[in-house]
C-alpha cells in the first residue's frame, strides 16, 4: 500500500521602491519611515567608499531617526562579491544579535553592495527583513528593482543567489552627485539594456537628452525623468515573473555573453560594460540577419559608445564566445532564449544562433570598435 | 516629486511526499518516475554511510532508470552541517555542469544530509530542482516533511537556511531497518512532538504499539501507521505556515531550548534527544502551571524513557537556559511563543515563562532523570 501527500498552496510577496530626492536631509523621512518608529534595533551595512563621502550624513540621520543602530561598512567589489564576504555580514547578524523580524537591516551601497547584503539577509534565520538604498546608477535602475541576490562562486559571475525582495528599496538620484563618470555609464547600460528590448520612447529620450556623465549625474531634470522610466520598464518586465518561471526573459538582453567573460577581463570591466560588448555583439547578430537595418545597429553603437560604454573587448575569444552559448542553455532550461531585436524597443528570442555567427559577429564588431575609440573616445 | 512603485504578486509552490516500500527494487518505479524518464542527467548525493550499505542497490536501480547519473558521497554529520559543507557541494554542483531546471538532483540520506543538498540546491543558479529520499526515522517524518533547509553557523543549529521544497520526497520505510537502535528513538522524539501537540491518537497508538526499536524498525504494521500518521499531522500543520508568517508554531514544541545545547553537549546528543529533554522541560512546567495533570505528565515521561530518550542532560545550566528564552524571542518576533500542552493533543503559547521557573523544573528533571534511569534504562 502506497501514499501520497500533495501540498499546493500560495506565497504572498509584495515589496515597494520609493524615488525620492536628497533621503539624507534630516527633513526627509522616506527612510526612517521605512525603517520604522518603533524602537526598532537597525544595522546599516555601508559601502565602504560610500561611508567616506557620506559617513557624517548618514550618521546624524539614524542618530536622530533610530533608537538604537549600529554602522557595519563593507568592502564591496566585485572581485569581493564572494562567499567570504558574505560569511563577514553574516558572523556580524550574529553579533549584532539581529532578530528574525523586528530588527532592521539597512544597505546601502551599488549593486554589489546590496546584492551581497541581500544574499546574506536571505540566508540570516531563513530570512529577516532588510531595505536598500542603492547609491550607484546601476544600483538604482537594476540590481535595486527585482528581487534577486547573489554572489560569484567558484569564478562564476552570480552563481548562488535567491529570490528575495527588499521590503522598501529607497532610491534617490543626488547620490549620483559623487559617482565617478566611468560609473555613470556602467549603469546607462542597463537602462538601454531595458530602453532597447522593451521602451524605444526611453532609447530617444537618453538618445536627446543624455550628452555627459556629469550632465547626467547634476541635473535631474535629465536623470529623473530616465531613471523612472528605466524603473517603470523594468519593473514591467520583471513583476509577472519575480521567479523567474517563465526563462524567455527581455531582461535577460545583453547578459547572455557578459557572465562569462565579465570577471575575466584584464583590464577590469564593469558589469554595464559586460552588458554593453554583448548588447553590441547581438546586435550586429540581429543586423546579419537582417532583424533590424544598418541605421538601426549604428544608432544603437553610437548611442553606447557616446556614454562611453565599449562594444568589443581583447578577451573575446571565440572559446569564450562558444563557453557562453553553452553556460547559456543550462541556465535556460536546454534552449537558447537569446533576445534579439527586431526594432528598437521590441526583441524576439533566438534558438539558433551558431558559434561560427557569433565569431564573425564578434570579429566584425573588434574592427568597428578601433575605428570608433580612435574616432569618438578619449 | 517623488514617485512610488508597489509591486505585489503570489508565487504558486506545489511538492508531493510520496509513501511507497522498497523504493530501490527495480519493479519500483517511483523514485524513476521522480526523477523523470526524458534523458535528464541525474546526480545522486548520498549520505557515506548509505552508500556503503546501499551503494551497489543504488547502482543497480539508476543503471536501469537512468541515462547519464554520478554518485557524490558526503559524510554528513552534525558537526559537518556547514558552510563548508555546502561549498563542497556547490563544488560538485558546477563540476557536473547542473543545469537550471533539466537536470535531477536526489539526495538520499538522513535529515542532515537533506537539509546540506535542500540548502545548496536552493542557492546554486539560485534554486535547482531536487528530490529526496530520507533514510532515516527523523528524515522522514521531519527533514522530508517541510520545506526548511538549513545549516549550523557561527555555533548556532540551523542559523543559515532558506525554505525551498523538495519536488518530491519518497518515504521509504524499509531503509529503517539498517539504522541503529538510537537513530530510531532519535525520530521517536518528532513523531512524539507532533502527537503531544496535535493528535492525541498518534500518542496512544505509540504507547500501546512501540515496544522496541527493532521491532519498529522491522514491523512495517507497527511503523507504517505511526509513519503516515506523523506526516499527516506535521503536514497538516505546516502546509498553511511554509514560510513561517505565523511565529505562533505548534512544530516549536520540543524546539525552545533545544537549539541552545544541542550543538555543545558533552557527550553528543543527536537532535531528536535535545529535543525529548525539551519537551520533558516544558511538560513540566505546564504540570507546575496546571495545565495537564501529573497523570499525563507521567505519562509523558514513561514513553519518552521507554523509547530510549533523555529528559535531562549534565551540560544544561542555568544560563543555557536563560539564553534560550533570549534567542527563542529574537527568534519569534518579540515574542516567546512557547508551546504549553494543555492535555495530549493541545497546546497554548505561552510568553511569561520566567527563568526562575525554568531553573526549577530543570532540576526536578535531573532527579527525576537519575531515578529512572537507574529504574528503566540499560
Amino acid at each position: 500500500m502506497e501514499r501520497l501527500w500533495a501540498v499546493s498552496t500560495t506565497q504572498s510577496v509584495s515589496y515597494s521602491i520609493k524615488r525620492t530626492r536628497r533621503c539624507l536631509d534630516l527633513d526627509n523621512r522616506d527612510l526612517a519611515n521605512a525603517v520604522g518608529t518603533d524602537n526598532r534595533r537597525t544595522l546599516v551595512v555601508v559601502d565602504s567608499m560610500v561611508m567616506q563621502l557620506y559617513g557624517p550624513r548618514i550618521a546624524a540621520y539614524f542618530d536622530r531617526y533610530a533608537a538604537n543602530w549600529t554602522v557595519l561598512p563593507v568592502e564591496a567589489s566585485e572581485r569581493r562579491k564572494n562567499d567570504e564576504t558574505t560569511g563577514r555580514i553574516l558572523r556580524e547578524f550574529d553579533r549584532f544579535g539581529l532578530s528574525r523580524r523586528r530588527d532592521a537591516v539597512v544597505a546601502i551601497g551599488g549593486g554589489v553592495l546590496t546584492d551581497l547584503v541581500g544574499f546574506a539577509a536571505s540566508l540570516y534565520r531563513r530570512g529577516v527583513p532588510y531595505l536598500r538604498v542603492p547609491t550607484t546608477l546601476l544600483g538604482m535602475v537594476d540590481a535595486s528593482v527585482g528581487v534577486k541576490t547573489g554572489i560569484n562562486f567558484n569564478g562564476r559571475k552570480n552563481r548562488l543567489g535567491t529570490y528575495f525582495p527588499a521590503s522598501q528599496t529607497i532610491v534617490d538620484p543626488e547620490f549620483l552627485a559623487t559617482l565617478p563618470d566611468r560609473q555613470i555609464a556602467n549603469g546607462m547600460a542597463e537602462v538601454i539594456k531595458i530602453a532597447l528590448v522593451k521602451d524605444s520612447g526611453l532609447f530617444d529620450s537618453v538618445d536627446r537628452d543624455y550628452s555627459t556623465a556629469r550632465g547626467f549625474a547634476t541635473d535631474a531634470t535629465t536623470s529623473g525623468p530616465i531613471i523612472d522610466a528605466a524603473i517603470t520598464a523594468i519593473l514591467e518586465e520583471l513583476e509577472h515573473n519575480l521567479w523567474e518561471a517563465n526563462l524567455r526573459r527581455l531582461a535577460d538582453f545583453g547578459h547572455t555573453f557578459s557572465p562569462g567573460f565579465e570577471l575575466r577581463a584584464q583590464p577590469l570591466l564593469y558589469h554595464g560594460e559586460a552588458v554593453a560588448i554583448d548588447i553590441a555583439l547581438t546586435c550586429l547578430v540581429a543586423r546579419n540577419r537582417a532583424l533590424i537595418d544598418e541605421a538601426t545597429f549604428s544608432r544603437i553603437v553610437s548611442v553606447l559608445t557616446r556614454i562611453g560604454l565599449p562594444i568589443s573587448h581583447g578577451c573575446i575569444t571565440d572559446e569564450i564566445l562558444q563557453a557562453g552559448l553553452a553556460d547559456s542553455v543550462l541556465h535556460r532550461d536546454g534552449a537558447q532564449n537569446i533576445p534579439l531585436l527586431t526594432r528598437i524597443g521590441a526583441a524576439v528570442f533566438a534558438q539558433d544562433i551558431s558559434p561560427k555567427e557569433l565569431v564573425a559577429a564578434a570579429e566584425s564588431l573588434r574592427s568597428l570598435h578601433s575605428r570608433l575609440i580612435g574616432a569618438w573616445m578619449p
